[in-house]
C-alpha cells in the first residue's frame, strides 16, 4: 500500500514535470523567440526545441512508465501495450518533424548541418529511438515474432529505453545551453547577453532544470523493482504477441 | 559462470572507455588548446575540462562500480569500502579543482560565474557529489553510525550515486559543446570555424561519444542485479559500521 502511494506520488510529480516543460518551452519560444514559422527563417528553427522537449522528453518519458501504473497491473496488457506504442510514436513524430524543422533552417540559411557535438548525441538519440520503435513493433507487436526473439528482445527494450531518455536529457540540455549563447550575444545581436541572467536566460535555464528533474524521476519510477508489472511465468506466455498479449 | 564473464567484458570496456576518456581530454587541451598553467589565463581554464572528465566522470564511474568486481565479494568488505571513498575522494578533489580553475578564470577575465545552464547542471553535480560523499562517511565509516541511519541511507546512497553520474555526464556534454563554439569561432578569432569540422572539433566531439558511452557502460554494470555483491540478513549486521564492515 506504501508503494503504491509513493508511486503515485512519483507519478504525479512525473506528470506536473512534464506539463512544466512543454508549457516553458513553448512560452519560451513563442514569448521570447519570436513564435513559430514554416519558412526557413528563425521562427522555423523554434519548432524545434518545442518539439524535441515535447517528443523525445515528455512524451516519451510519460510512454515509458505507462506499464509502471499499478492501475493497468490487473488487466489485458494489449491497450496498455497498444497505448505504449501509441505514445512513442507520437513521440517520435514529433521527434522527426522537431529535427526536419531545424534541418530545414539550416538549409535554407547555408549553415552546415551536423558538426556540434549536441547534433552527434541528437541524431544518435533519434536513430536509437527508431530502431528500438521498430524493433519494439516487430517484436511485441507482430503475431508473427517467435518467442524466443521476444525474450532475447525484451530486457534490450528496457535497458536501451533509459538510456534512449539519458541521451534525450544530454541533448536537450547542450541544445539549450548552445542557442542561449547564439541568442543572447549583447550588443553583437543587440540583446542582453546571456552573462547578465536576463529573463529569456532564467526561463530558459530553468527550463534545463525541469528537463533534468523529469528525467530523473522517470528513470527513478523505471528502476524500482516494487512498481514493475508482474509478469506470467513463460509457460503461460501464448506464441502470439498480438493475439496473446503478455509479453 | 557466464554472468561473471559478461560482467568482466564490461568492466574492461569501462576501464578502456575511461582511459580513452582521459588521454583524448587531455590530448585536447594540451595540443589544440595550448597545454596548462595556473595564471589566469586561457591555459588555467584548460584544467577544468582534463579534471572534471577525470574526476566526476572517469574516477566517480570507477569508484562506483567497485563493489560490482566479483573478486571482492568473498573478502572482507572493509579494504573496498575504504578503496570506494578513497577513490571518490579523489574524484571530489579532482573536480572541486577543476572548479577553482574556471572560478579563478572568469575573475581575472572579469567574467560572470554561473550564469549558463551548463555551470547550473555542473555546480548542482559538485554540490550533490559533496553532499553524497560526506553523508556517506557519516553512514558507512564512522563508528558511531547508528543502524537505522545507514537501512535508510544505503538506497539513497545507491540511487543518488546513479543521478550524480547522469549529471556529470550532462554537465561535461554541454560543457565541450559550449568550448566549441567559444573555440572555433572562424575569423572573429582565427580559427577554422566549428561548423567544418576542423580536427580539433572532430577529437573533442569524440570526446563527447567516449564519456557518454563510458556513463552509460557504468550504468550498465550499477544497473544489473545479477552482478550485485549479496550483502548479510539484518541480523547478520553488527552496529559498527567501521569495525563491522558489512554495510
Amino acid at each position: 500500500m506504501r508503494s503504491i502511494v509513493s508511486f503515485y506520488f512519483c507519478y504525479l510529480l512525473c506528470l506536473c514535470l512534464g506539463i512544466a516543460c512543454v508549457v516553458v518551452v513553448s512560452i519560451w519560444n513563442s514569448q521570447w523567440r519570436g513564435g513559430f514559422a514554416w519558412d526557413g527563417s528563425a521562427l522555423q528553427f523554434n519548432w524545434h526545441p518545442v518539439l524535441m522537449v515535447t517528443g523525445l522528453v515528455v512524451l516519451y518519458g510519460n510512454g515509458a512508465v505507462l506499464y509502471r501504473v499499478p492501475l493497468t497491473w490487473g488487466q489485458n496488457k494489449l491497450p496498455w501495450k497498444l497505448l505504449h506504442a501509441g505514445v512513442m510514436l507520437l513521440a517520435l513524430l514529433c521527434s522527426i518533424i522537431g529535427l526536419c524543422a531545424v534541418f530545414d533552417f539550416h538549409n535554407a540559411n547555408n549553415t552546415p548541418n551536423l558538426y556540434s557535438l549536441h547534433s552527434w548525441i541528437g541524431i544518435c538519440t533519434t536513430a536509437l529511438f527508431t530502431t528500438q520503435w521498430v524493433m519494439g513493433l516487430a517484436g511485441f507487436l507482430l503475431p508473427c515474432s517467435p518467442m524466443s526473439f521476444r525474450k532475447l528482445l525484451k530486457p534490450a527494450h528496457v535497458w536501451m529505453g533509459g538510456c534512449i531518455l539519458i541521451l534525450s536529457i544530454v541533448s536537450c540540455i547542450s541544445g539549450i545551453n548552445e542557442k542561449l549563447f547564439f541568442a543572447l550575444k549583447g550588443t553583437t545581436n543587440g540583446t542582453e547577453p546571456y552573462g547578465n541572467l536576463p529573463p529569456e536566460a532564467l526561463v530558459a535555464n530553468s527550463l534545463g532544470v525541469l528537463i533534468v528533474a523529469f528525467g530523473l524521476v522517470v528513470l527513478k519510477i523505471l528502476s524500482n523493482q516494487k512498481w514493475q508489472r508482474s509478469e506470467p511465468t513463460s509457460e503461460d506466455l501464448g506464441y502470439s504477441p498480438l493475439l496473446q498479449d503478455n509479453s
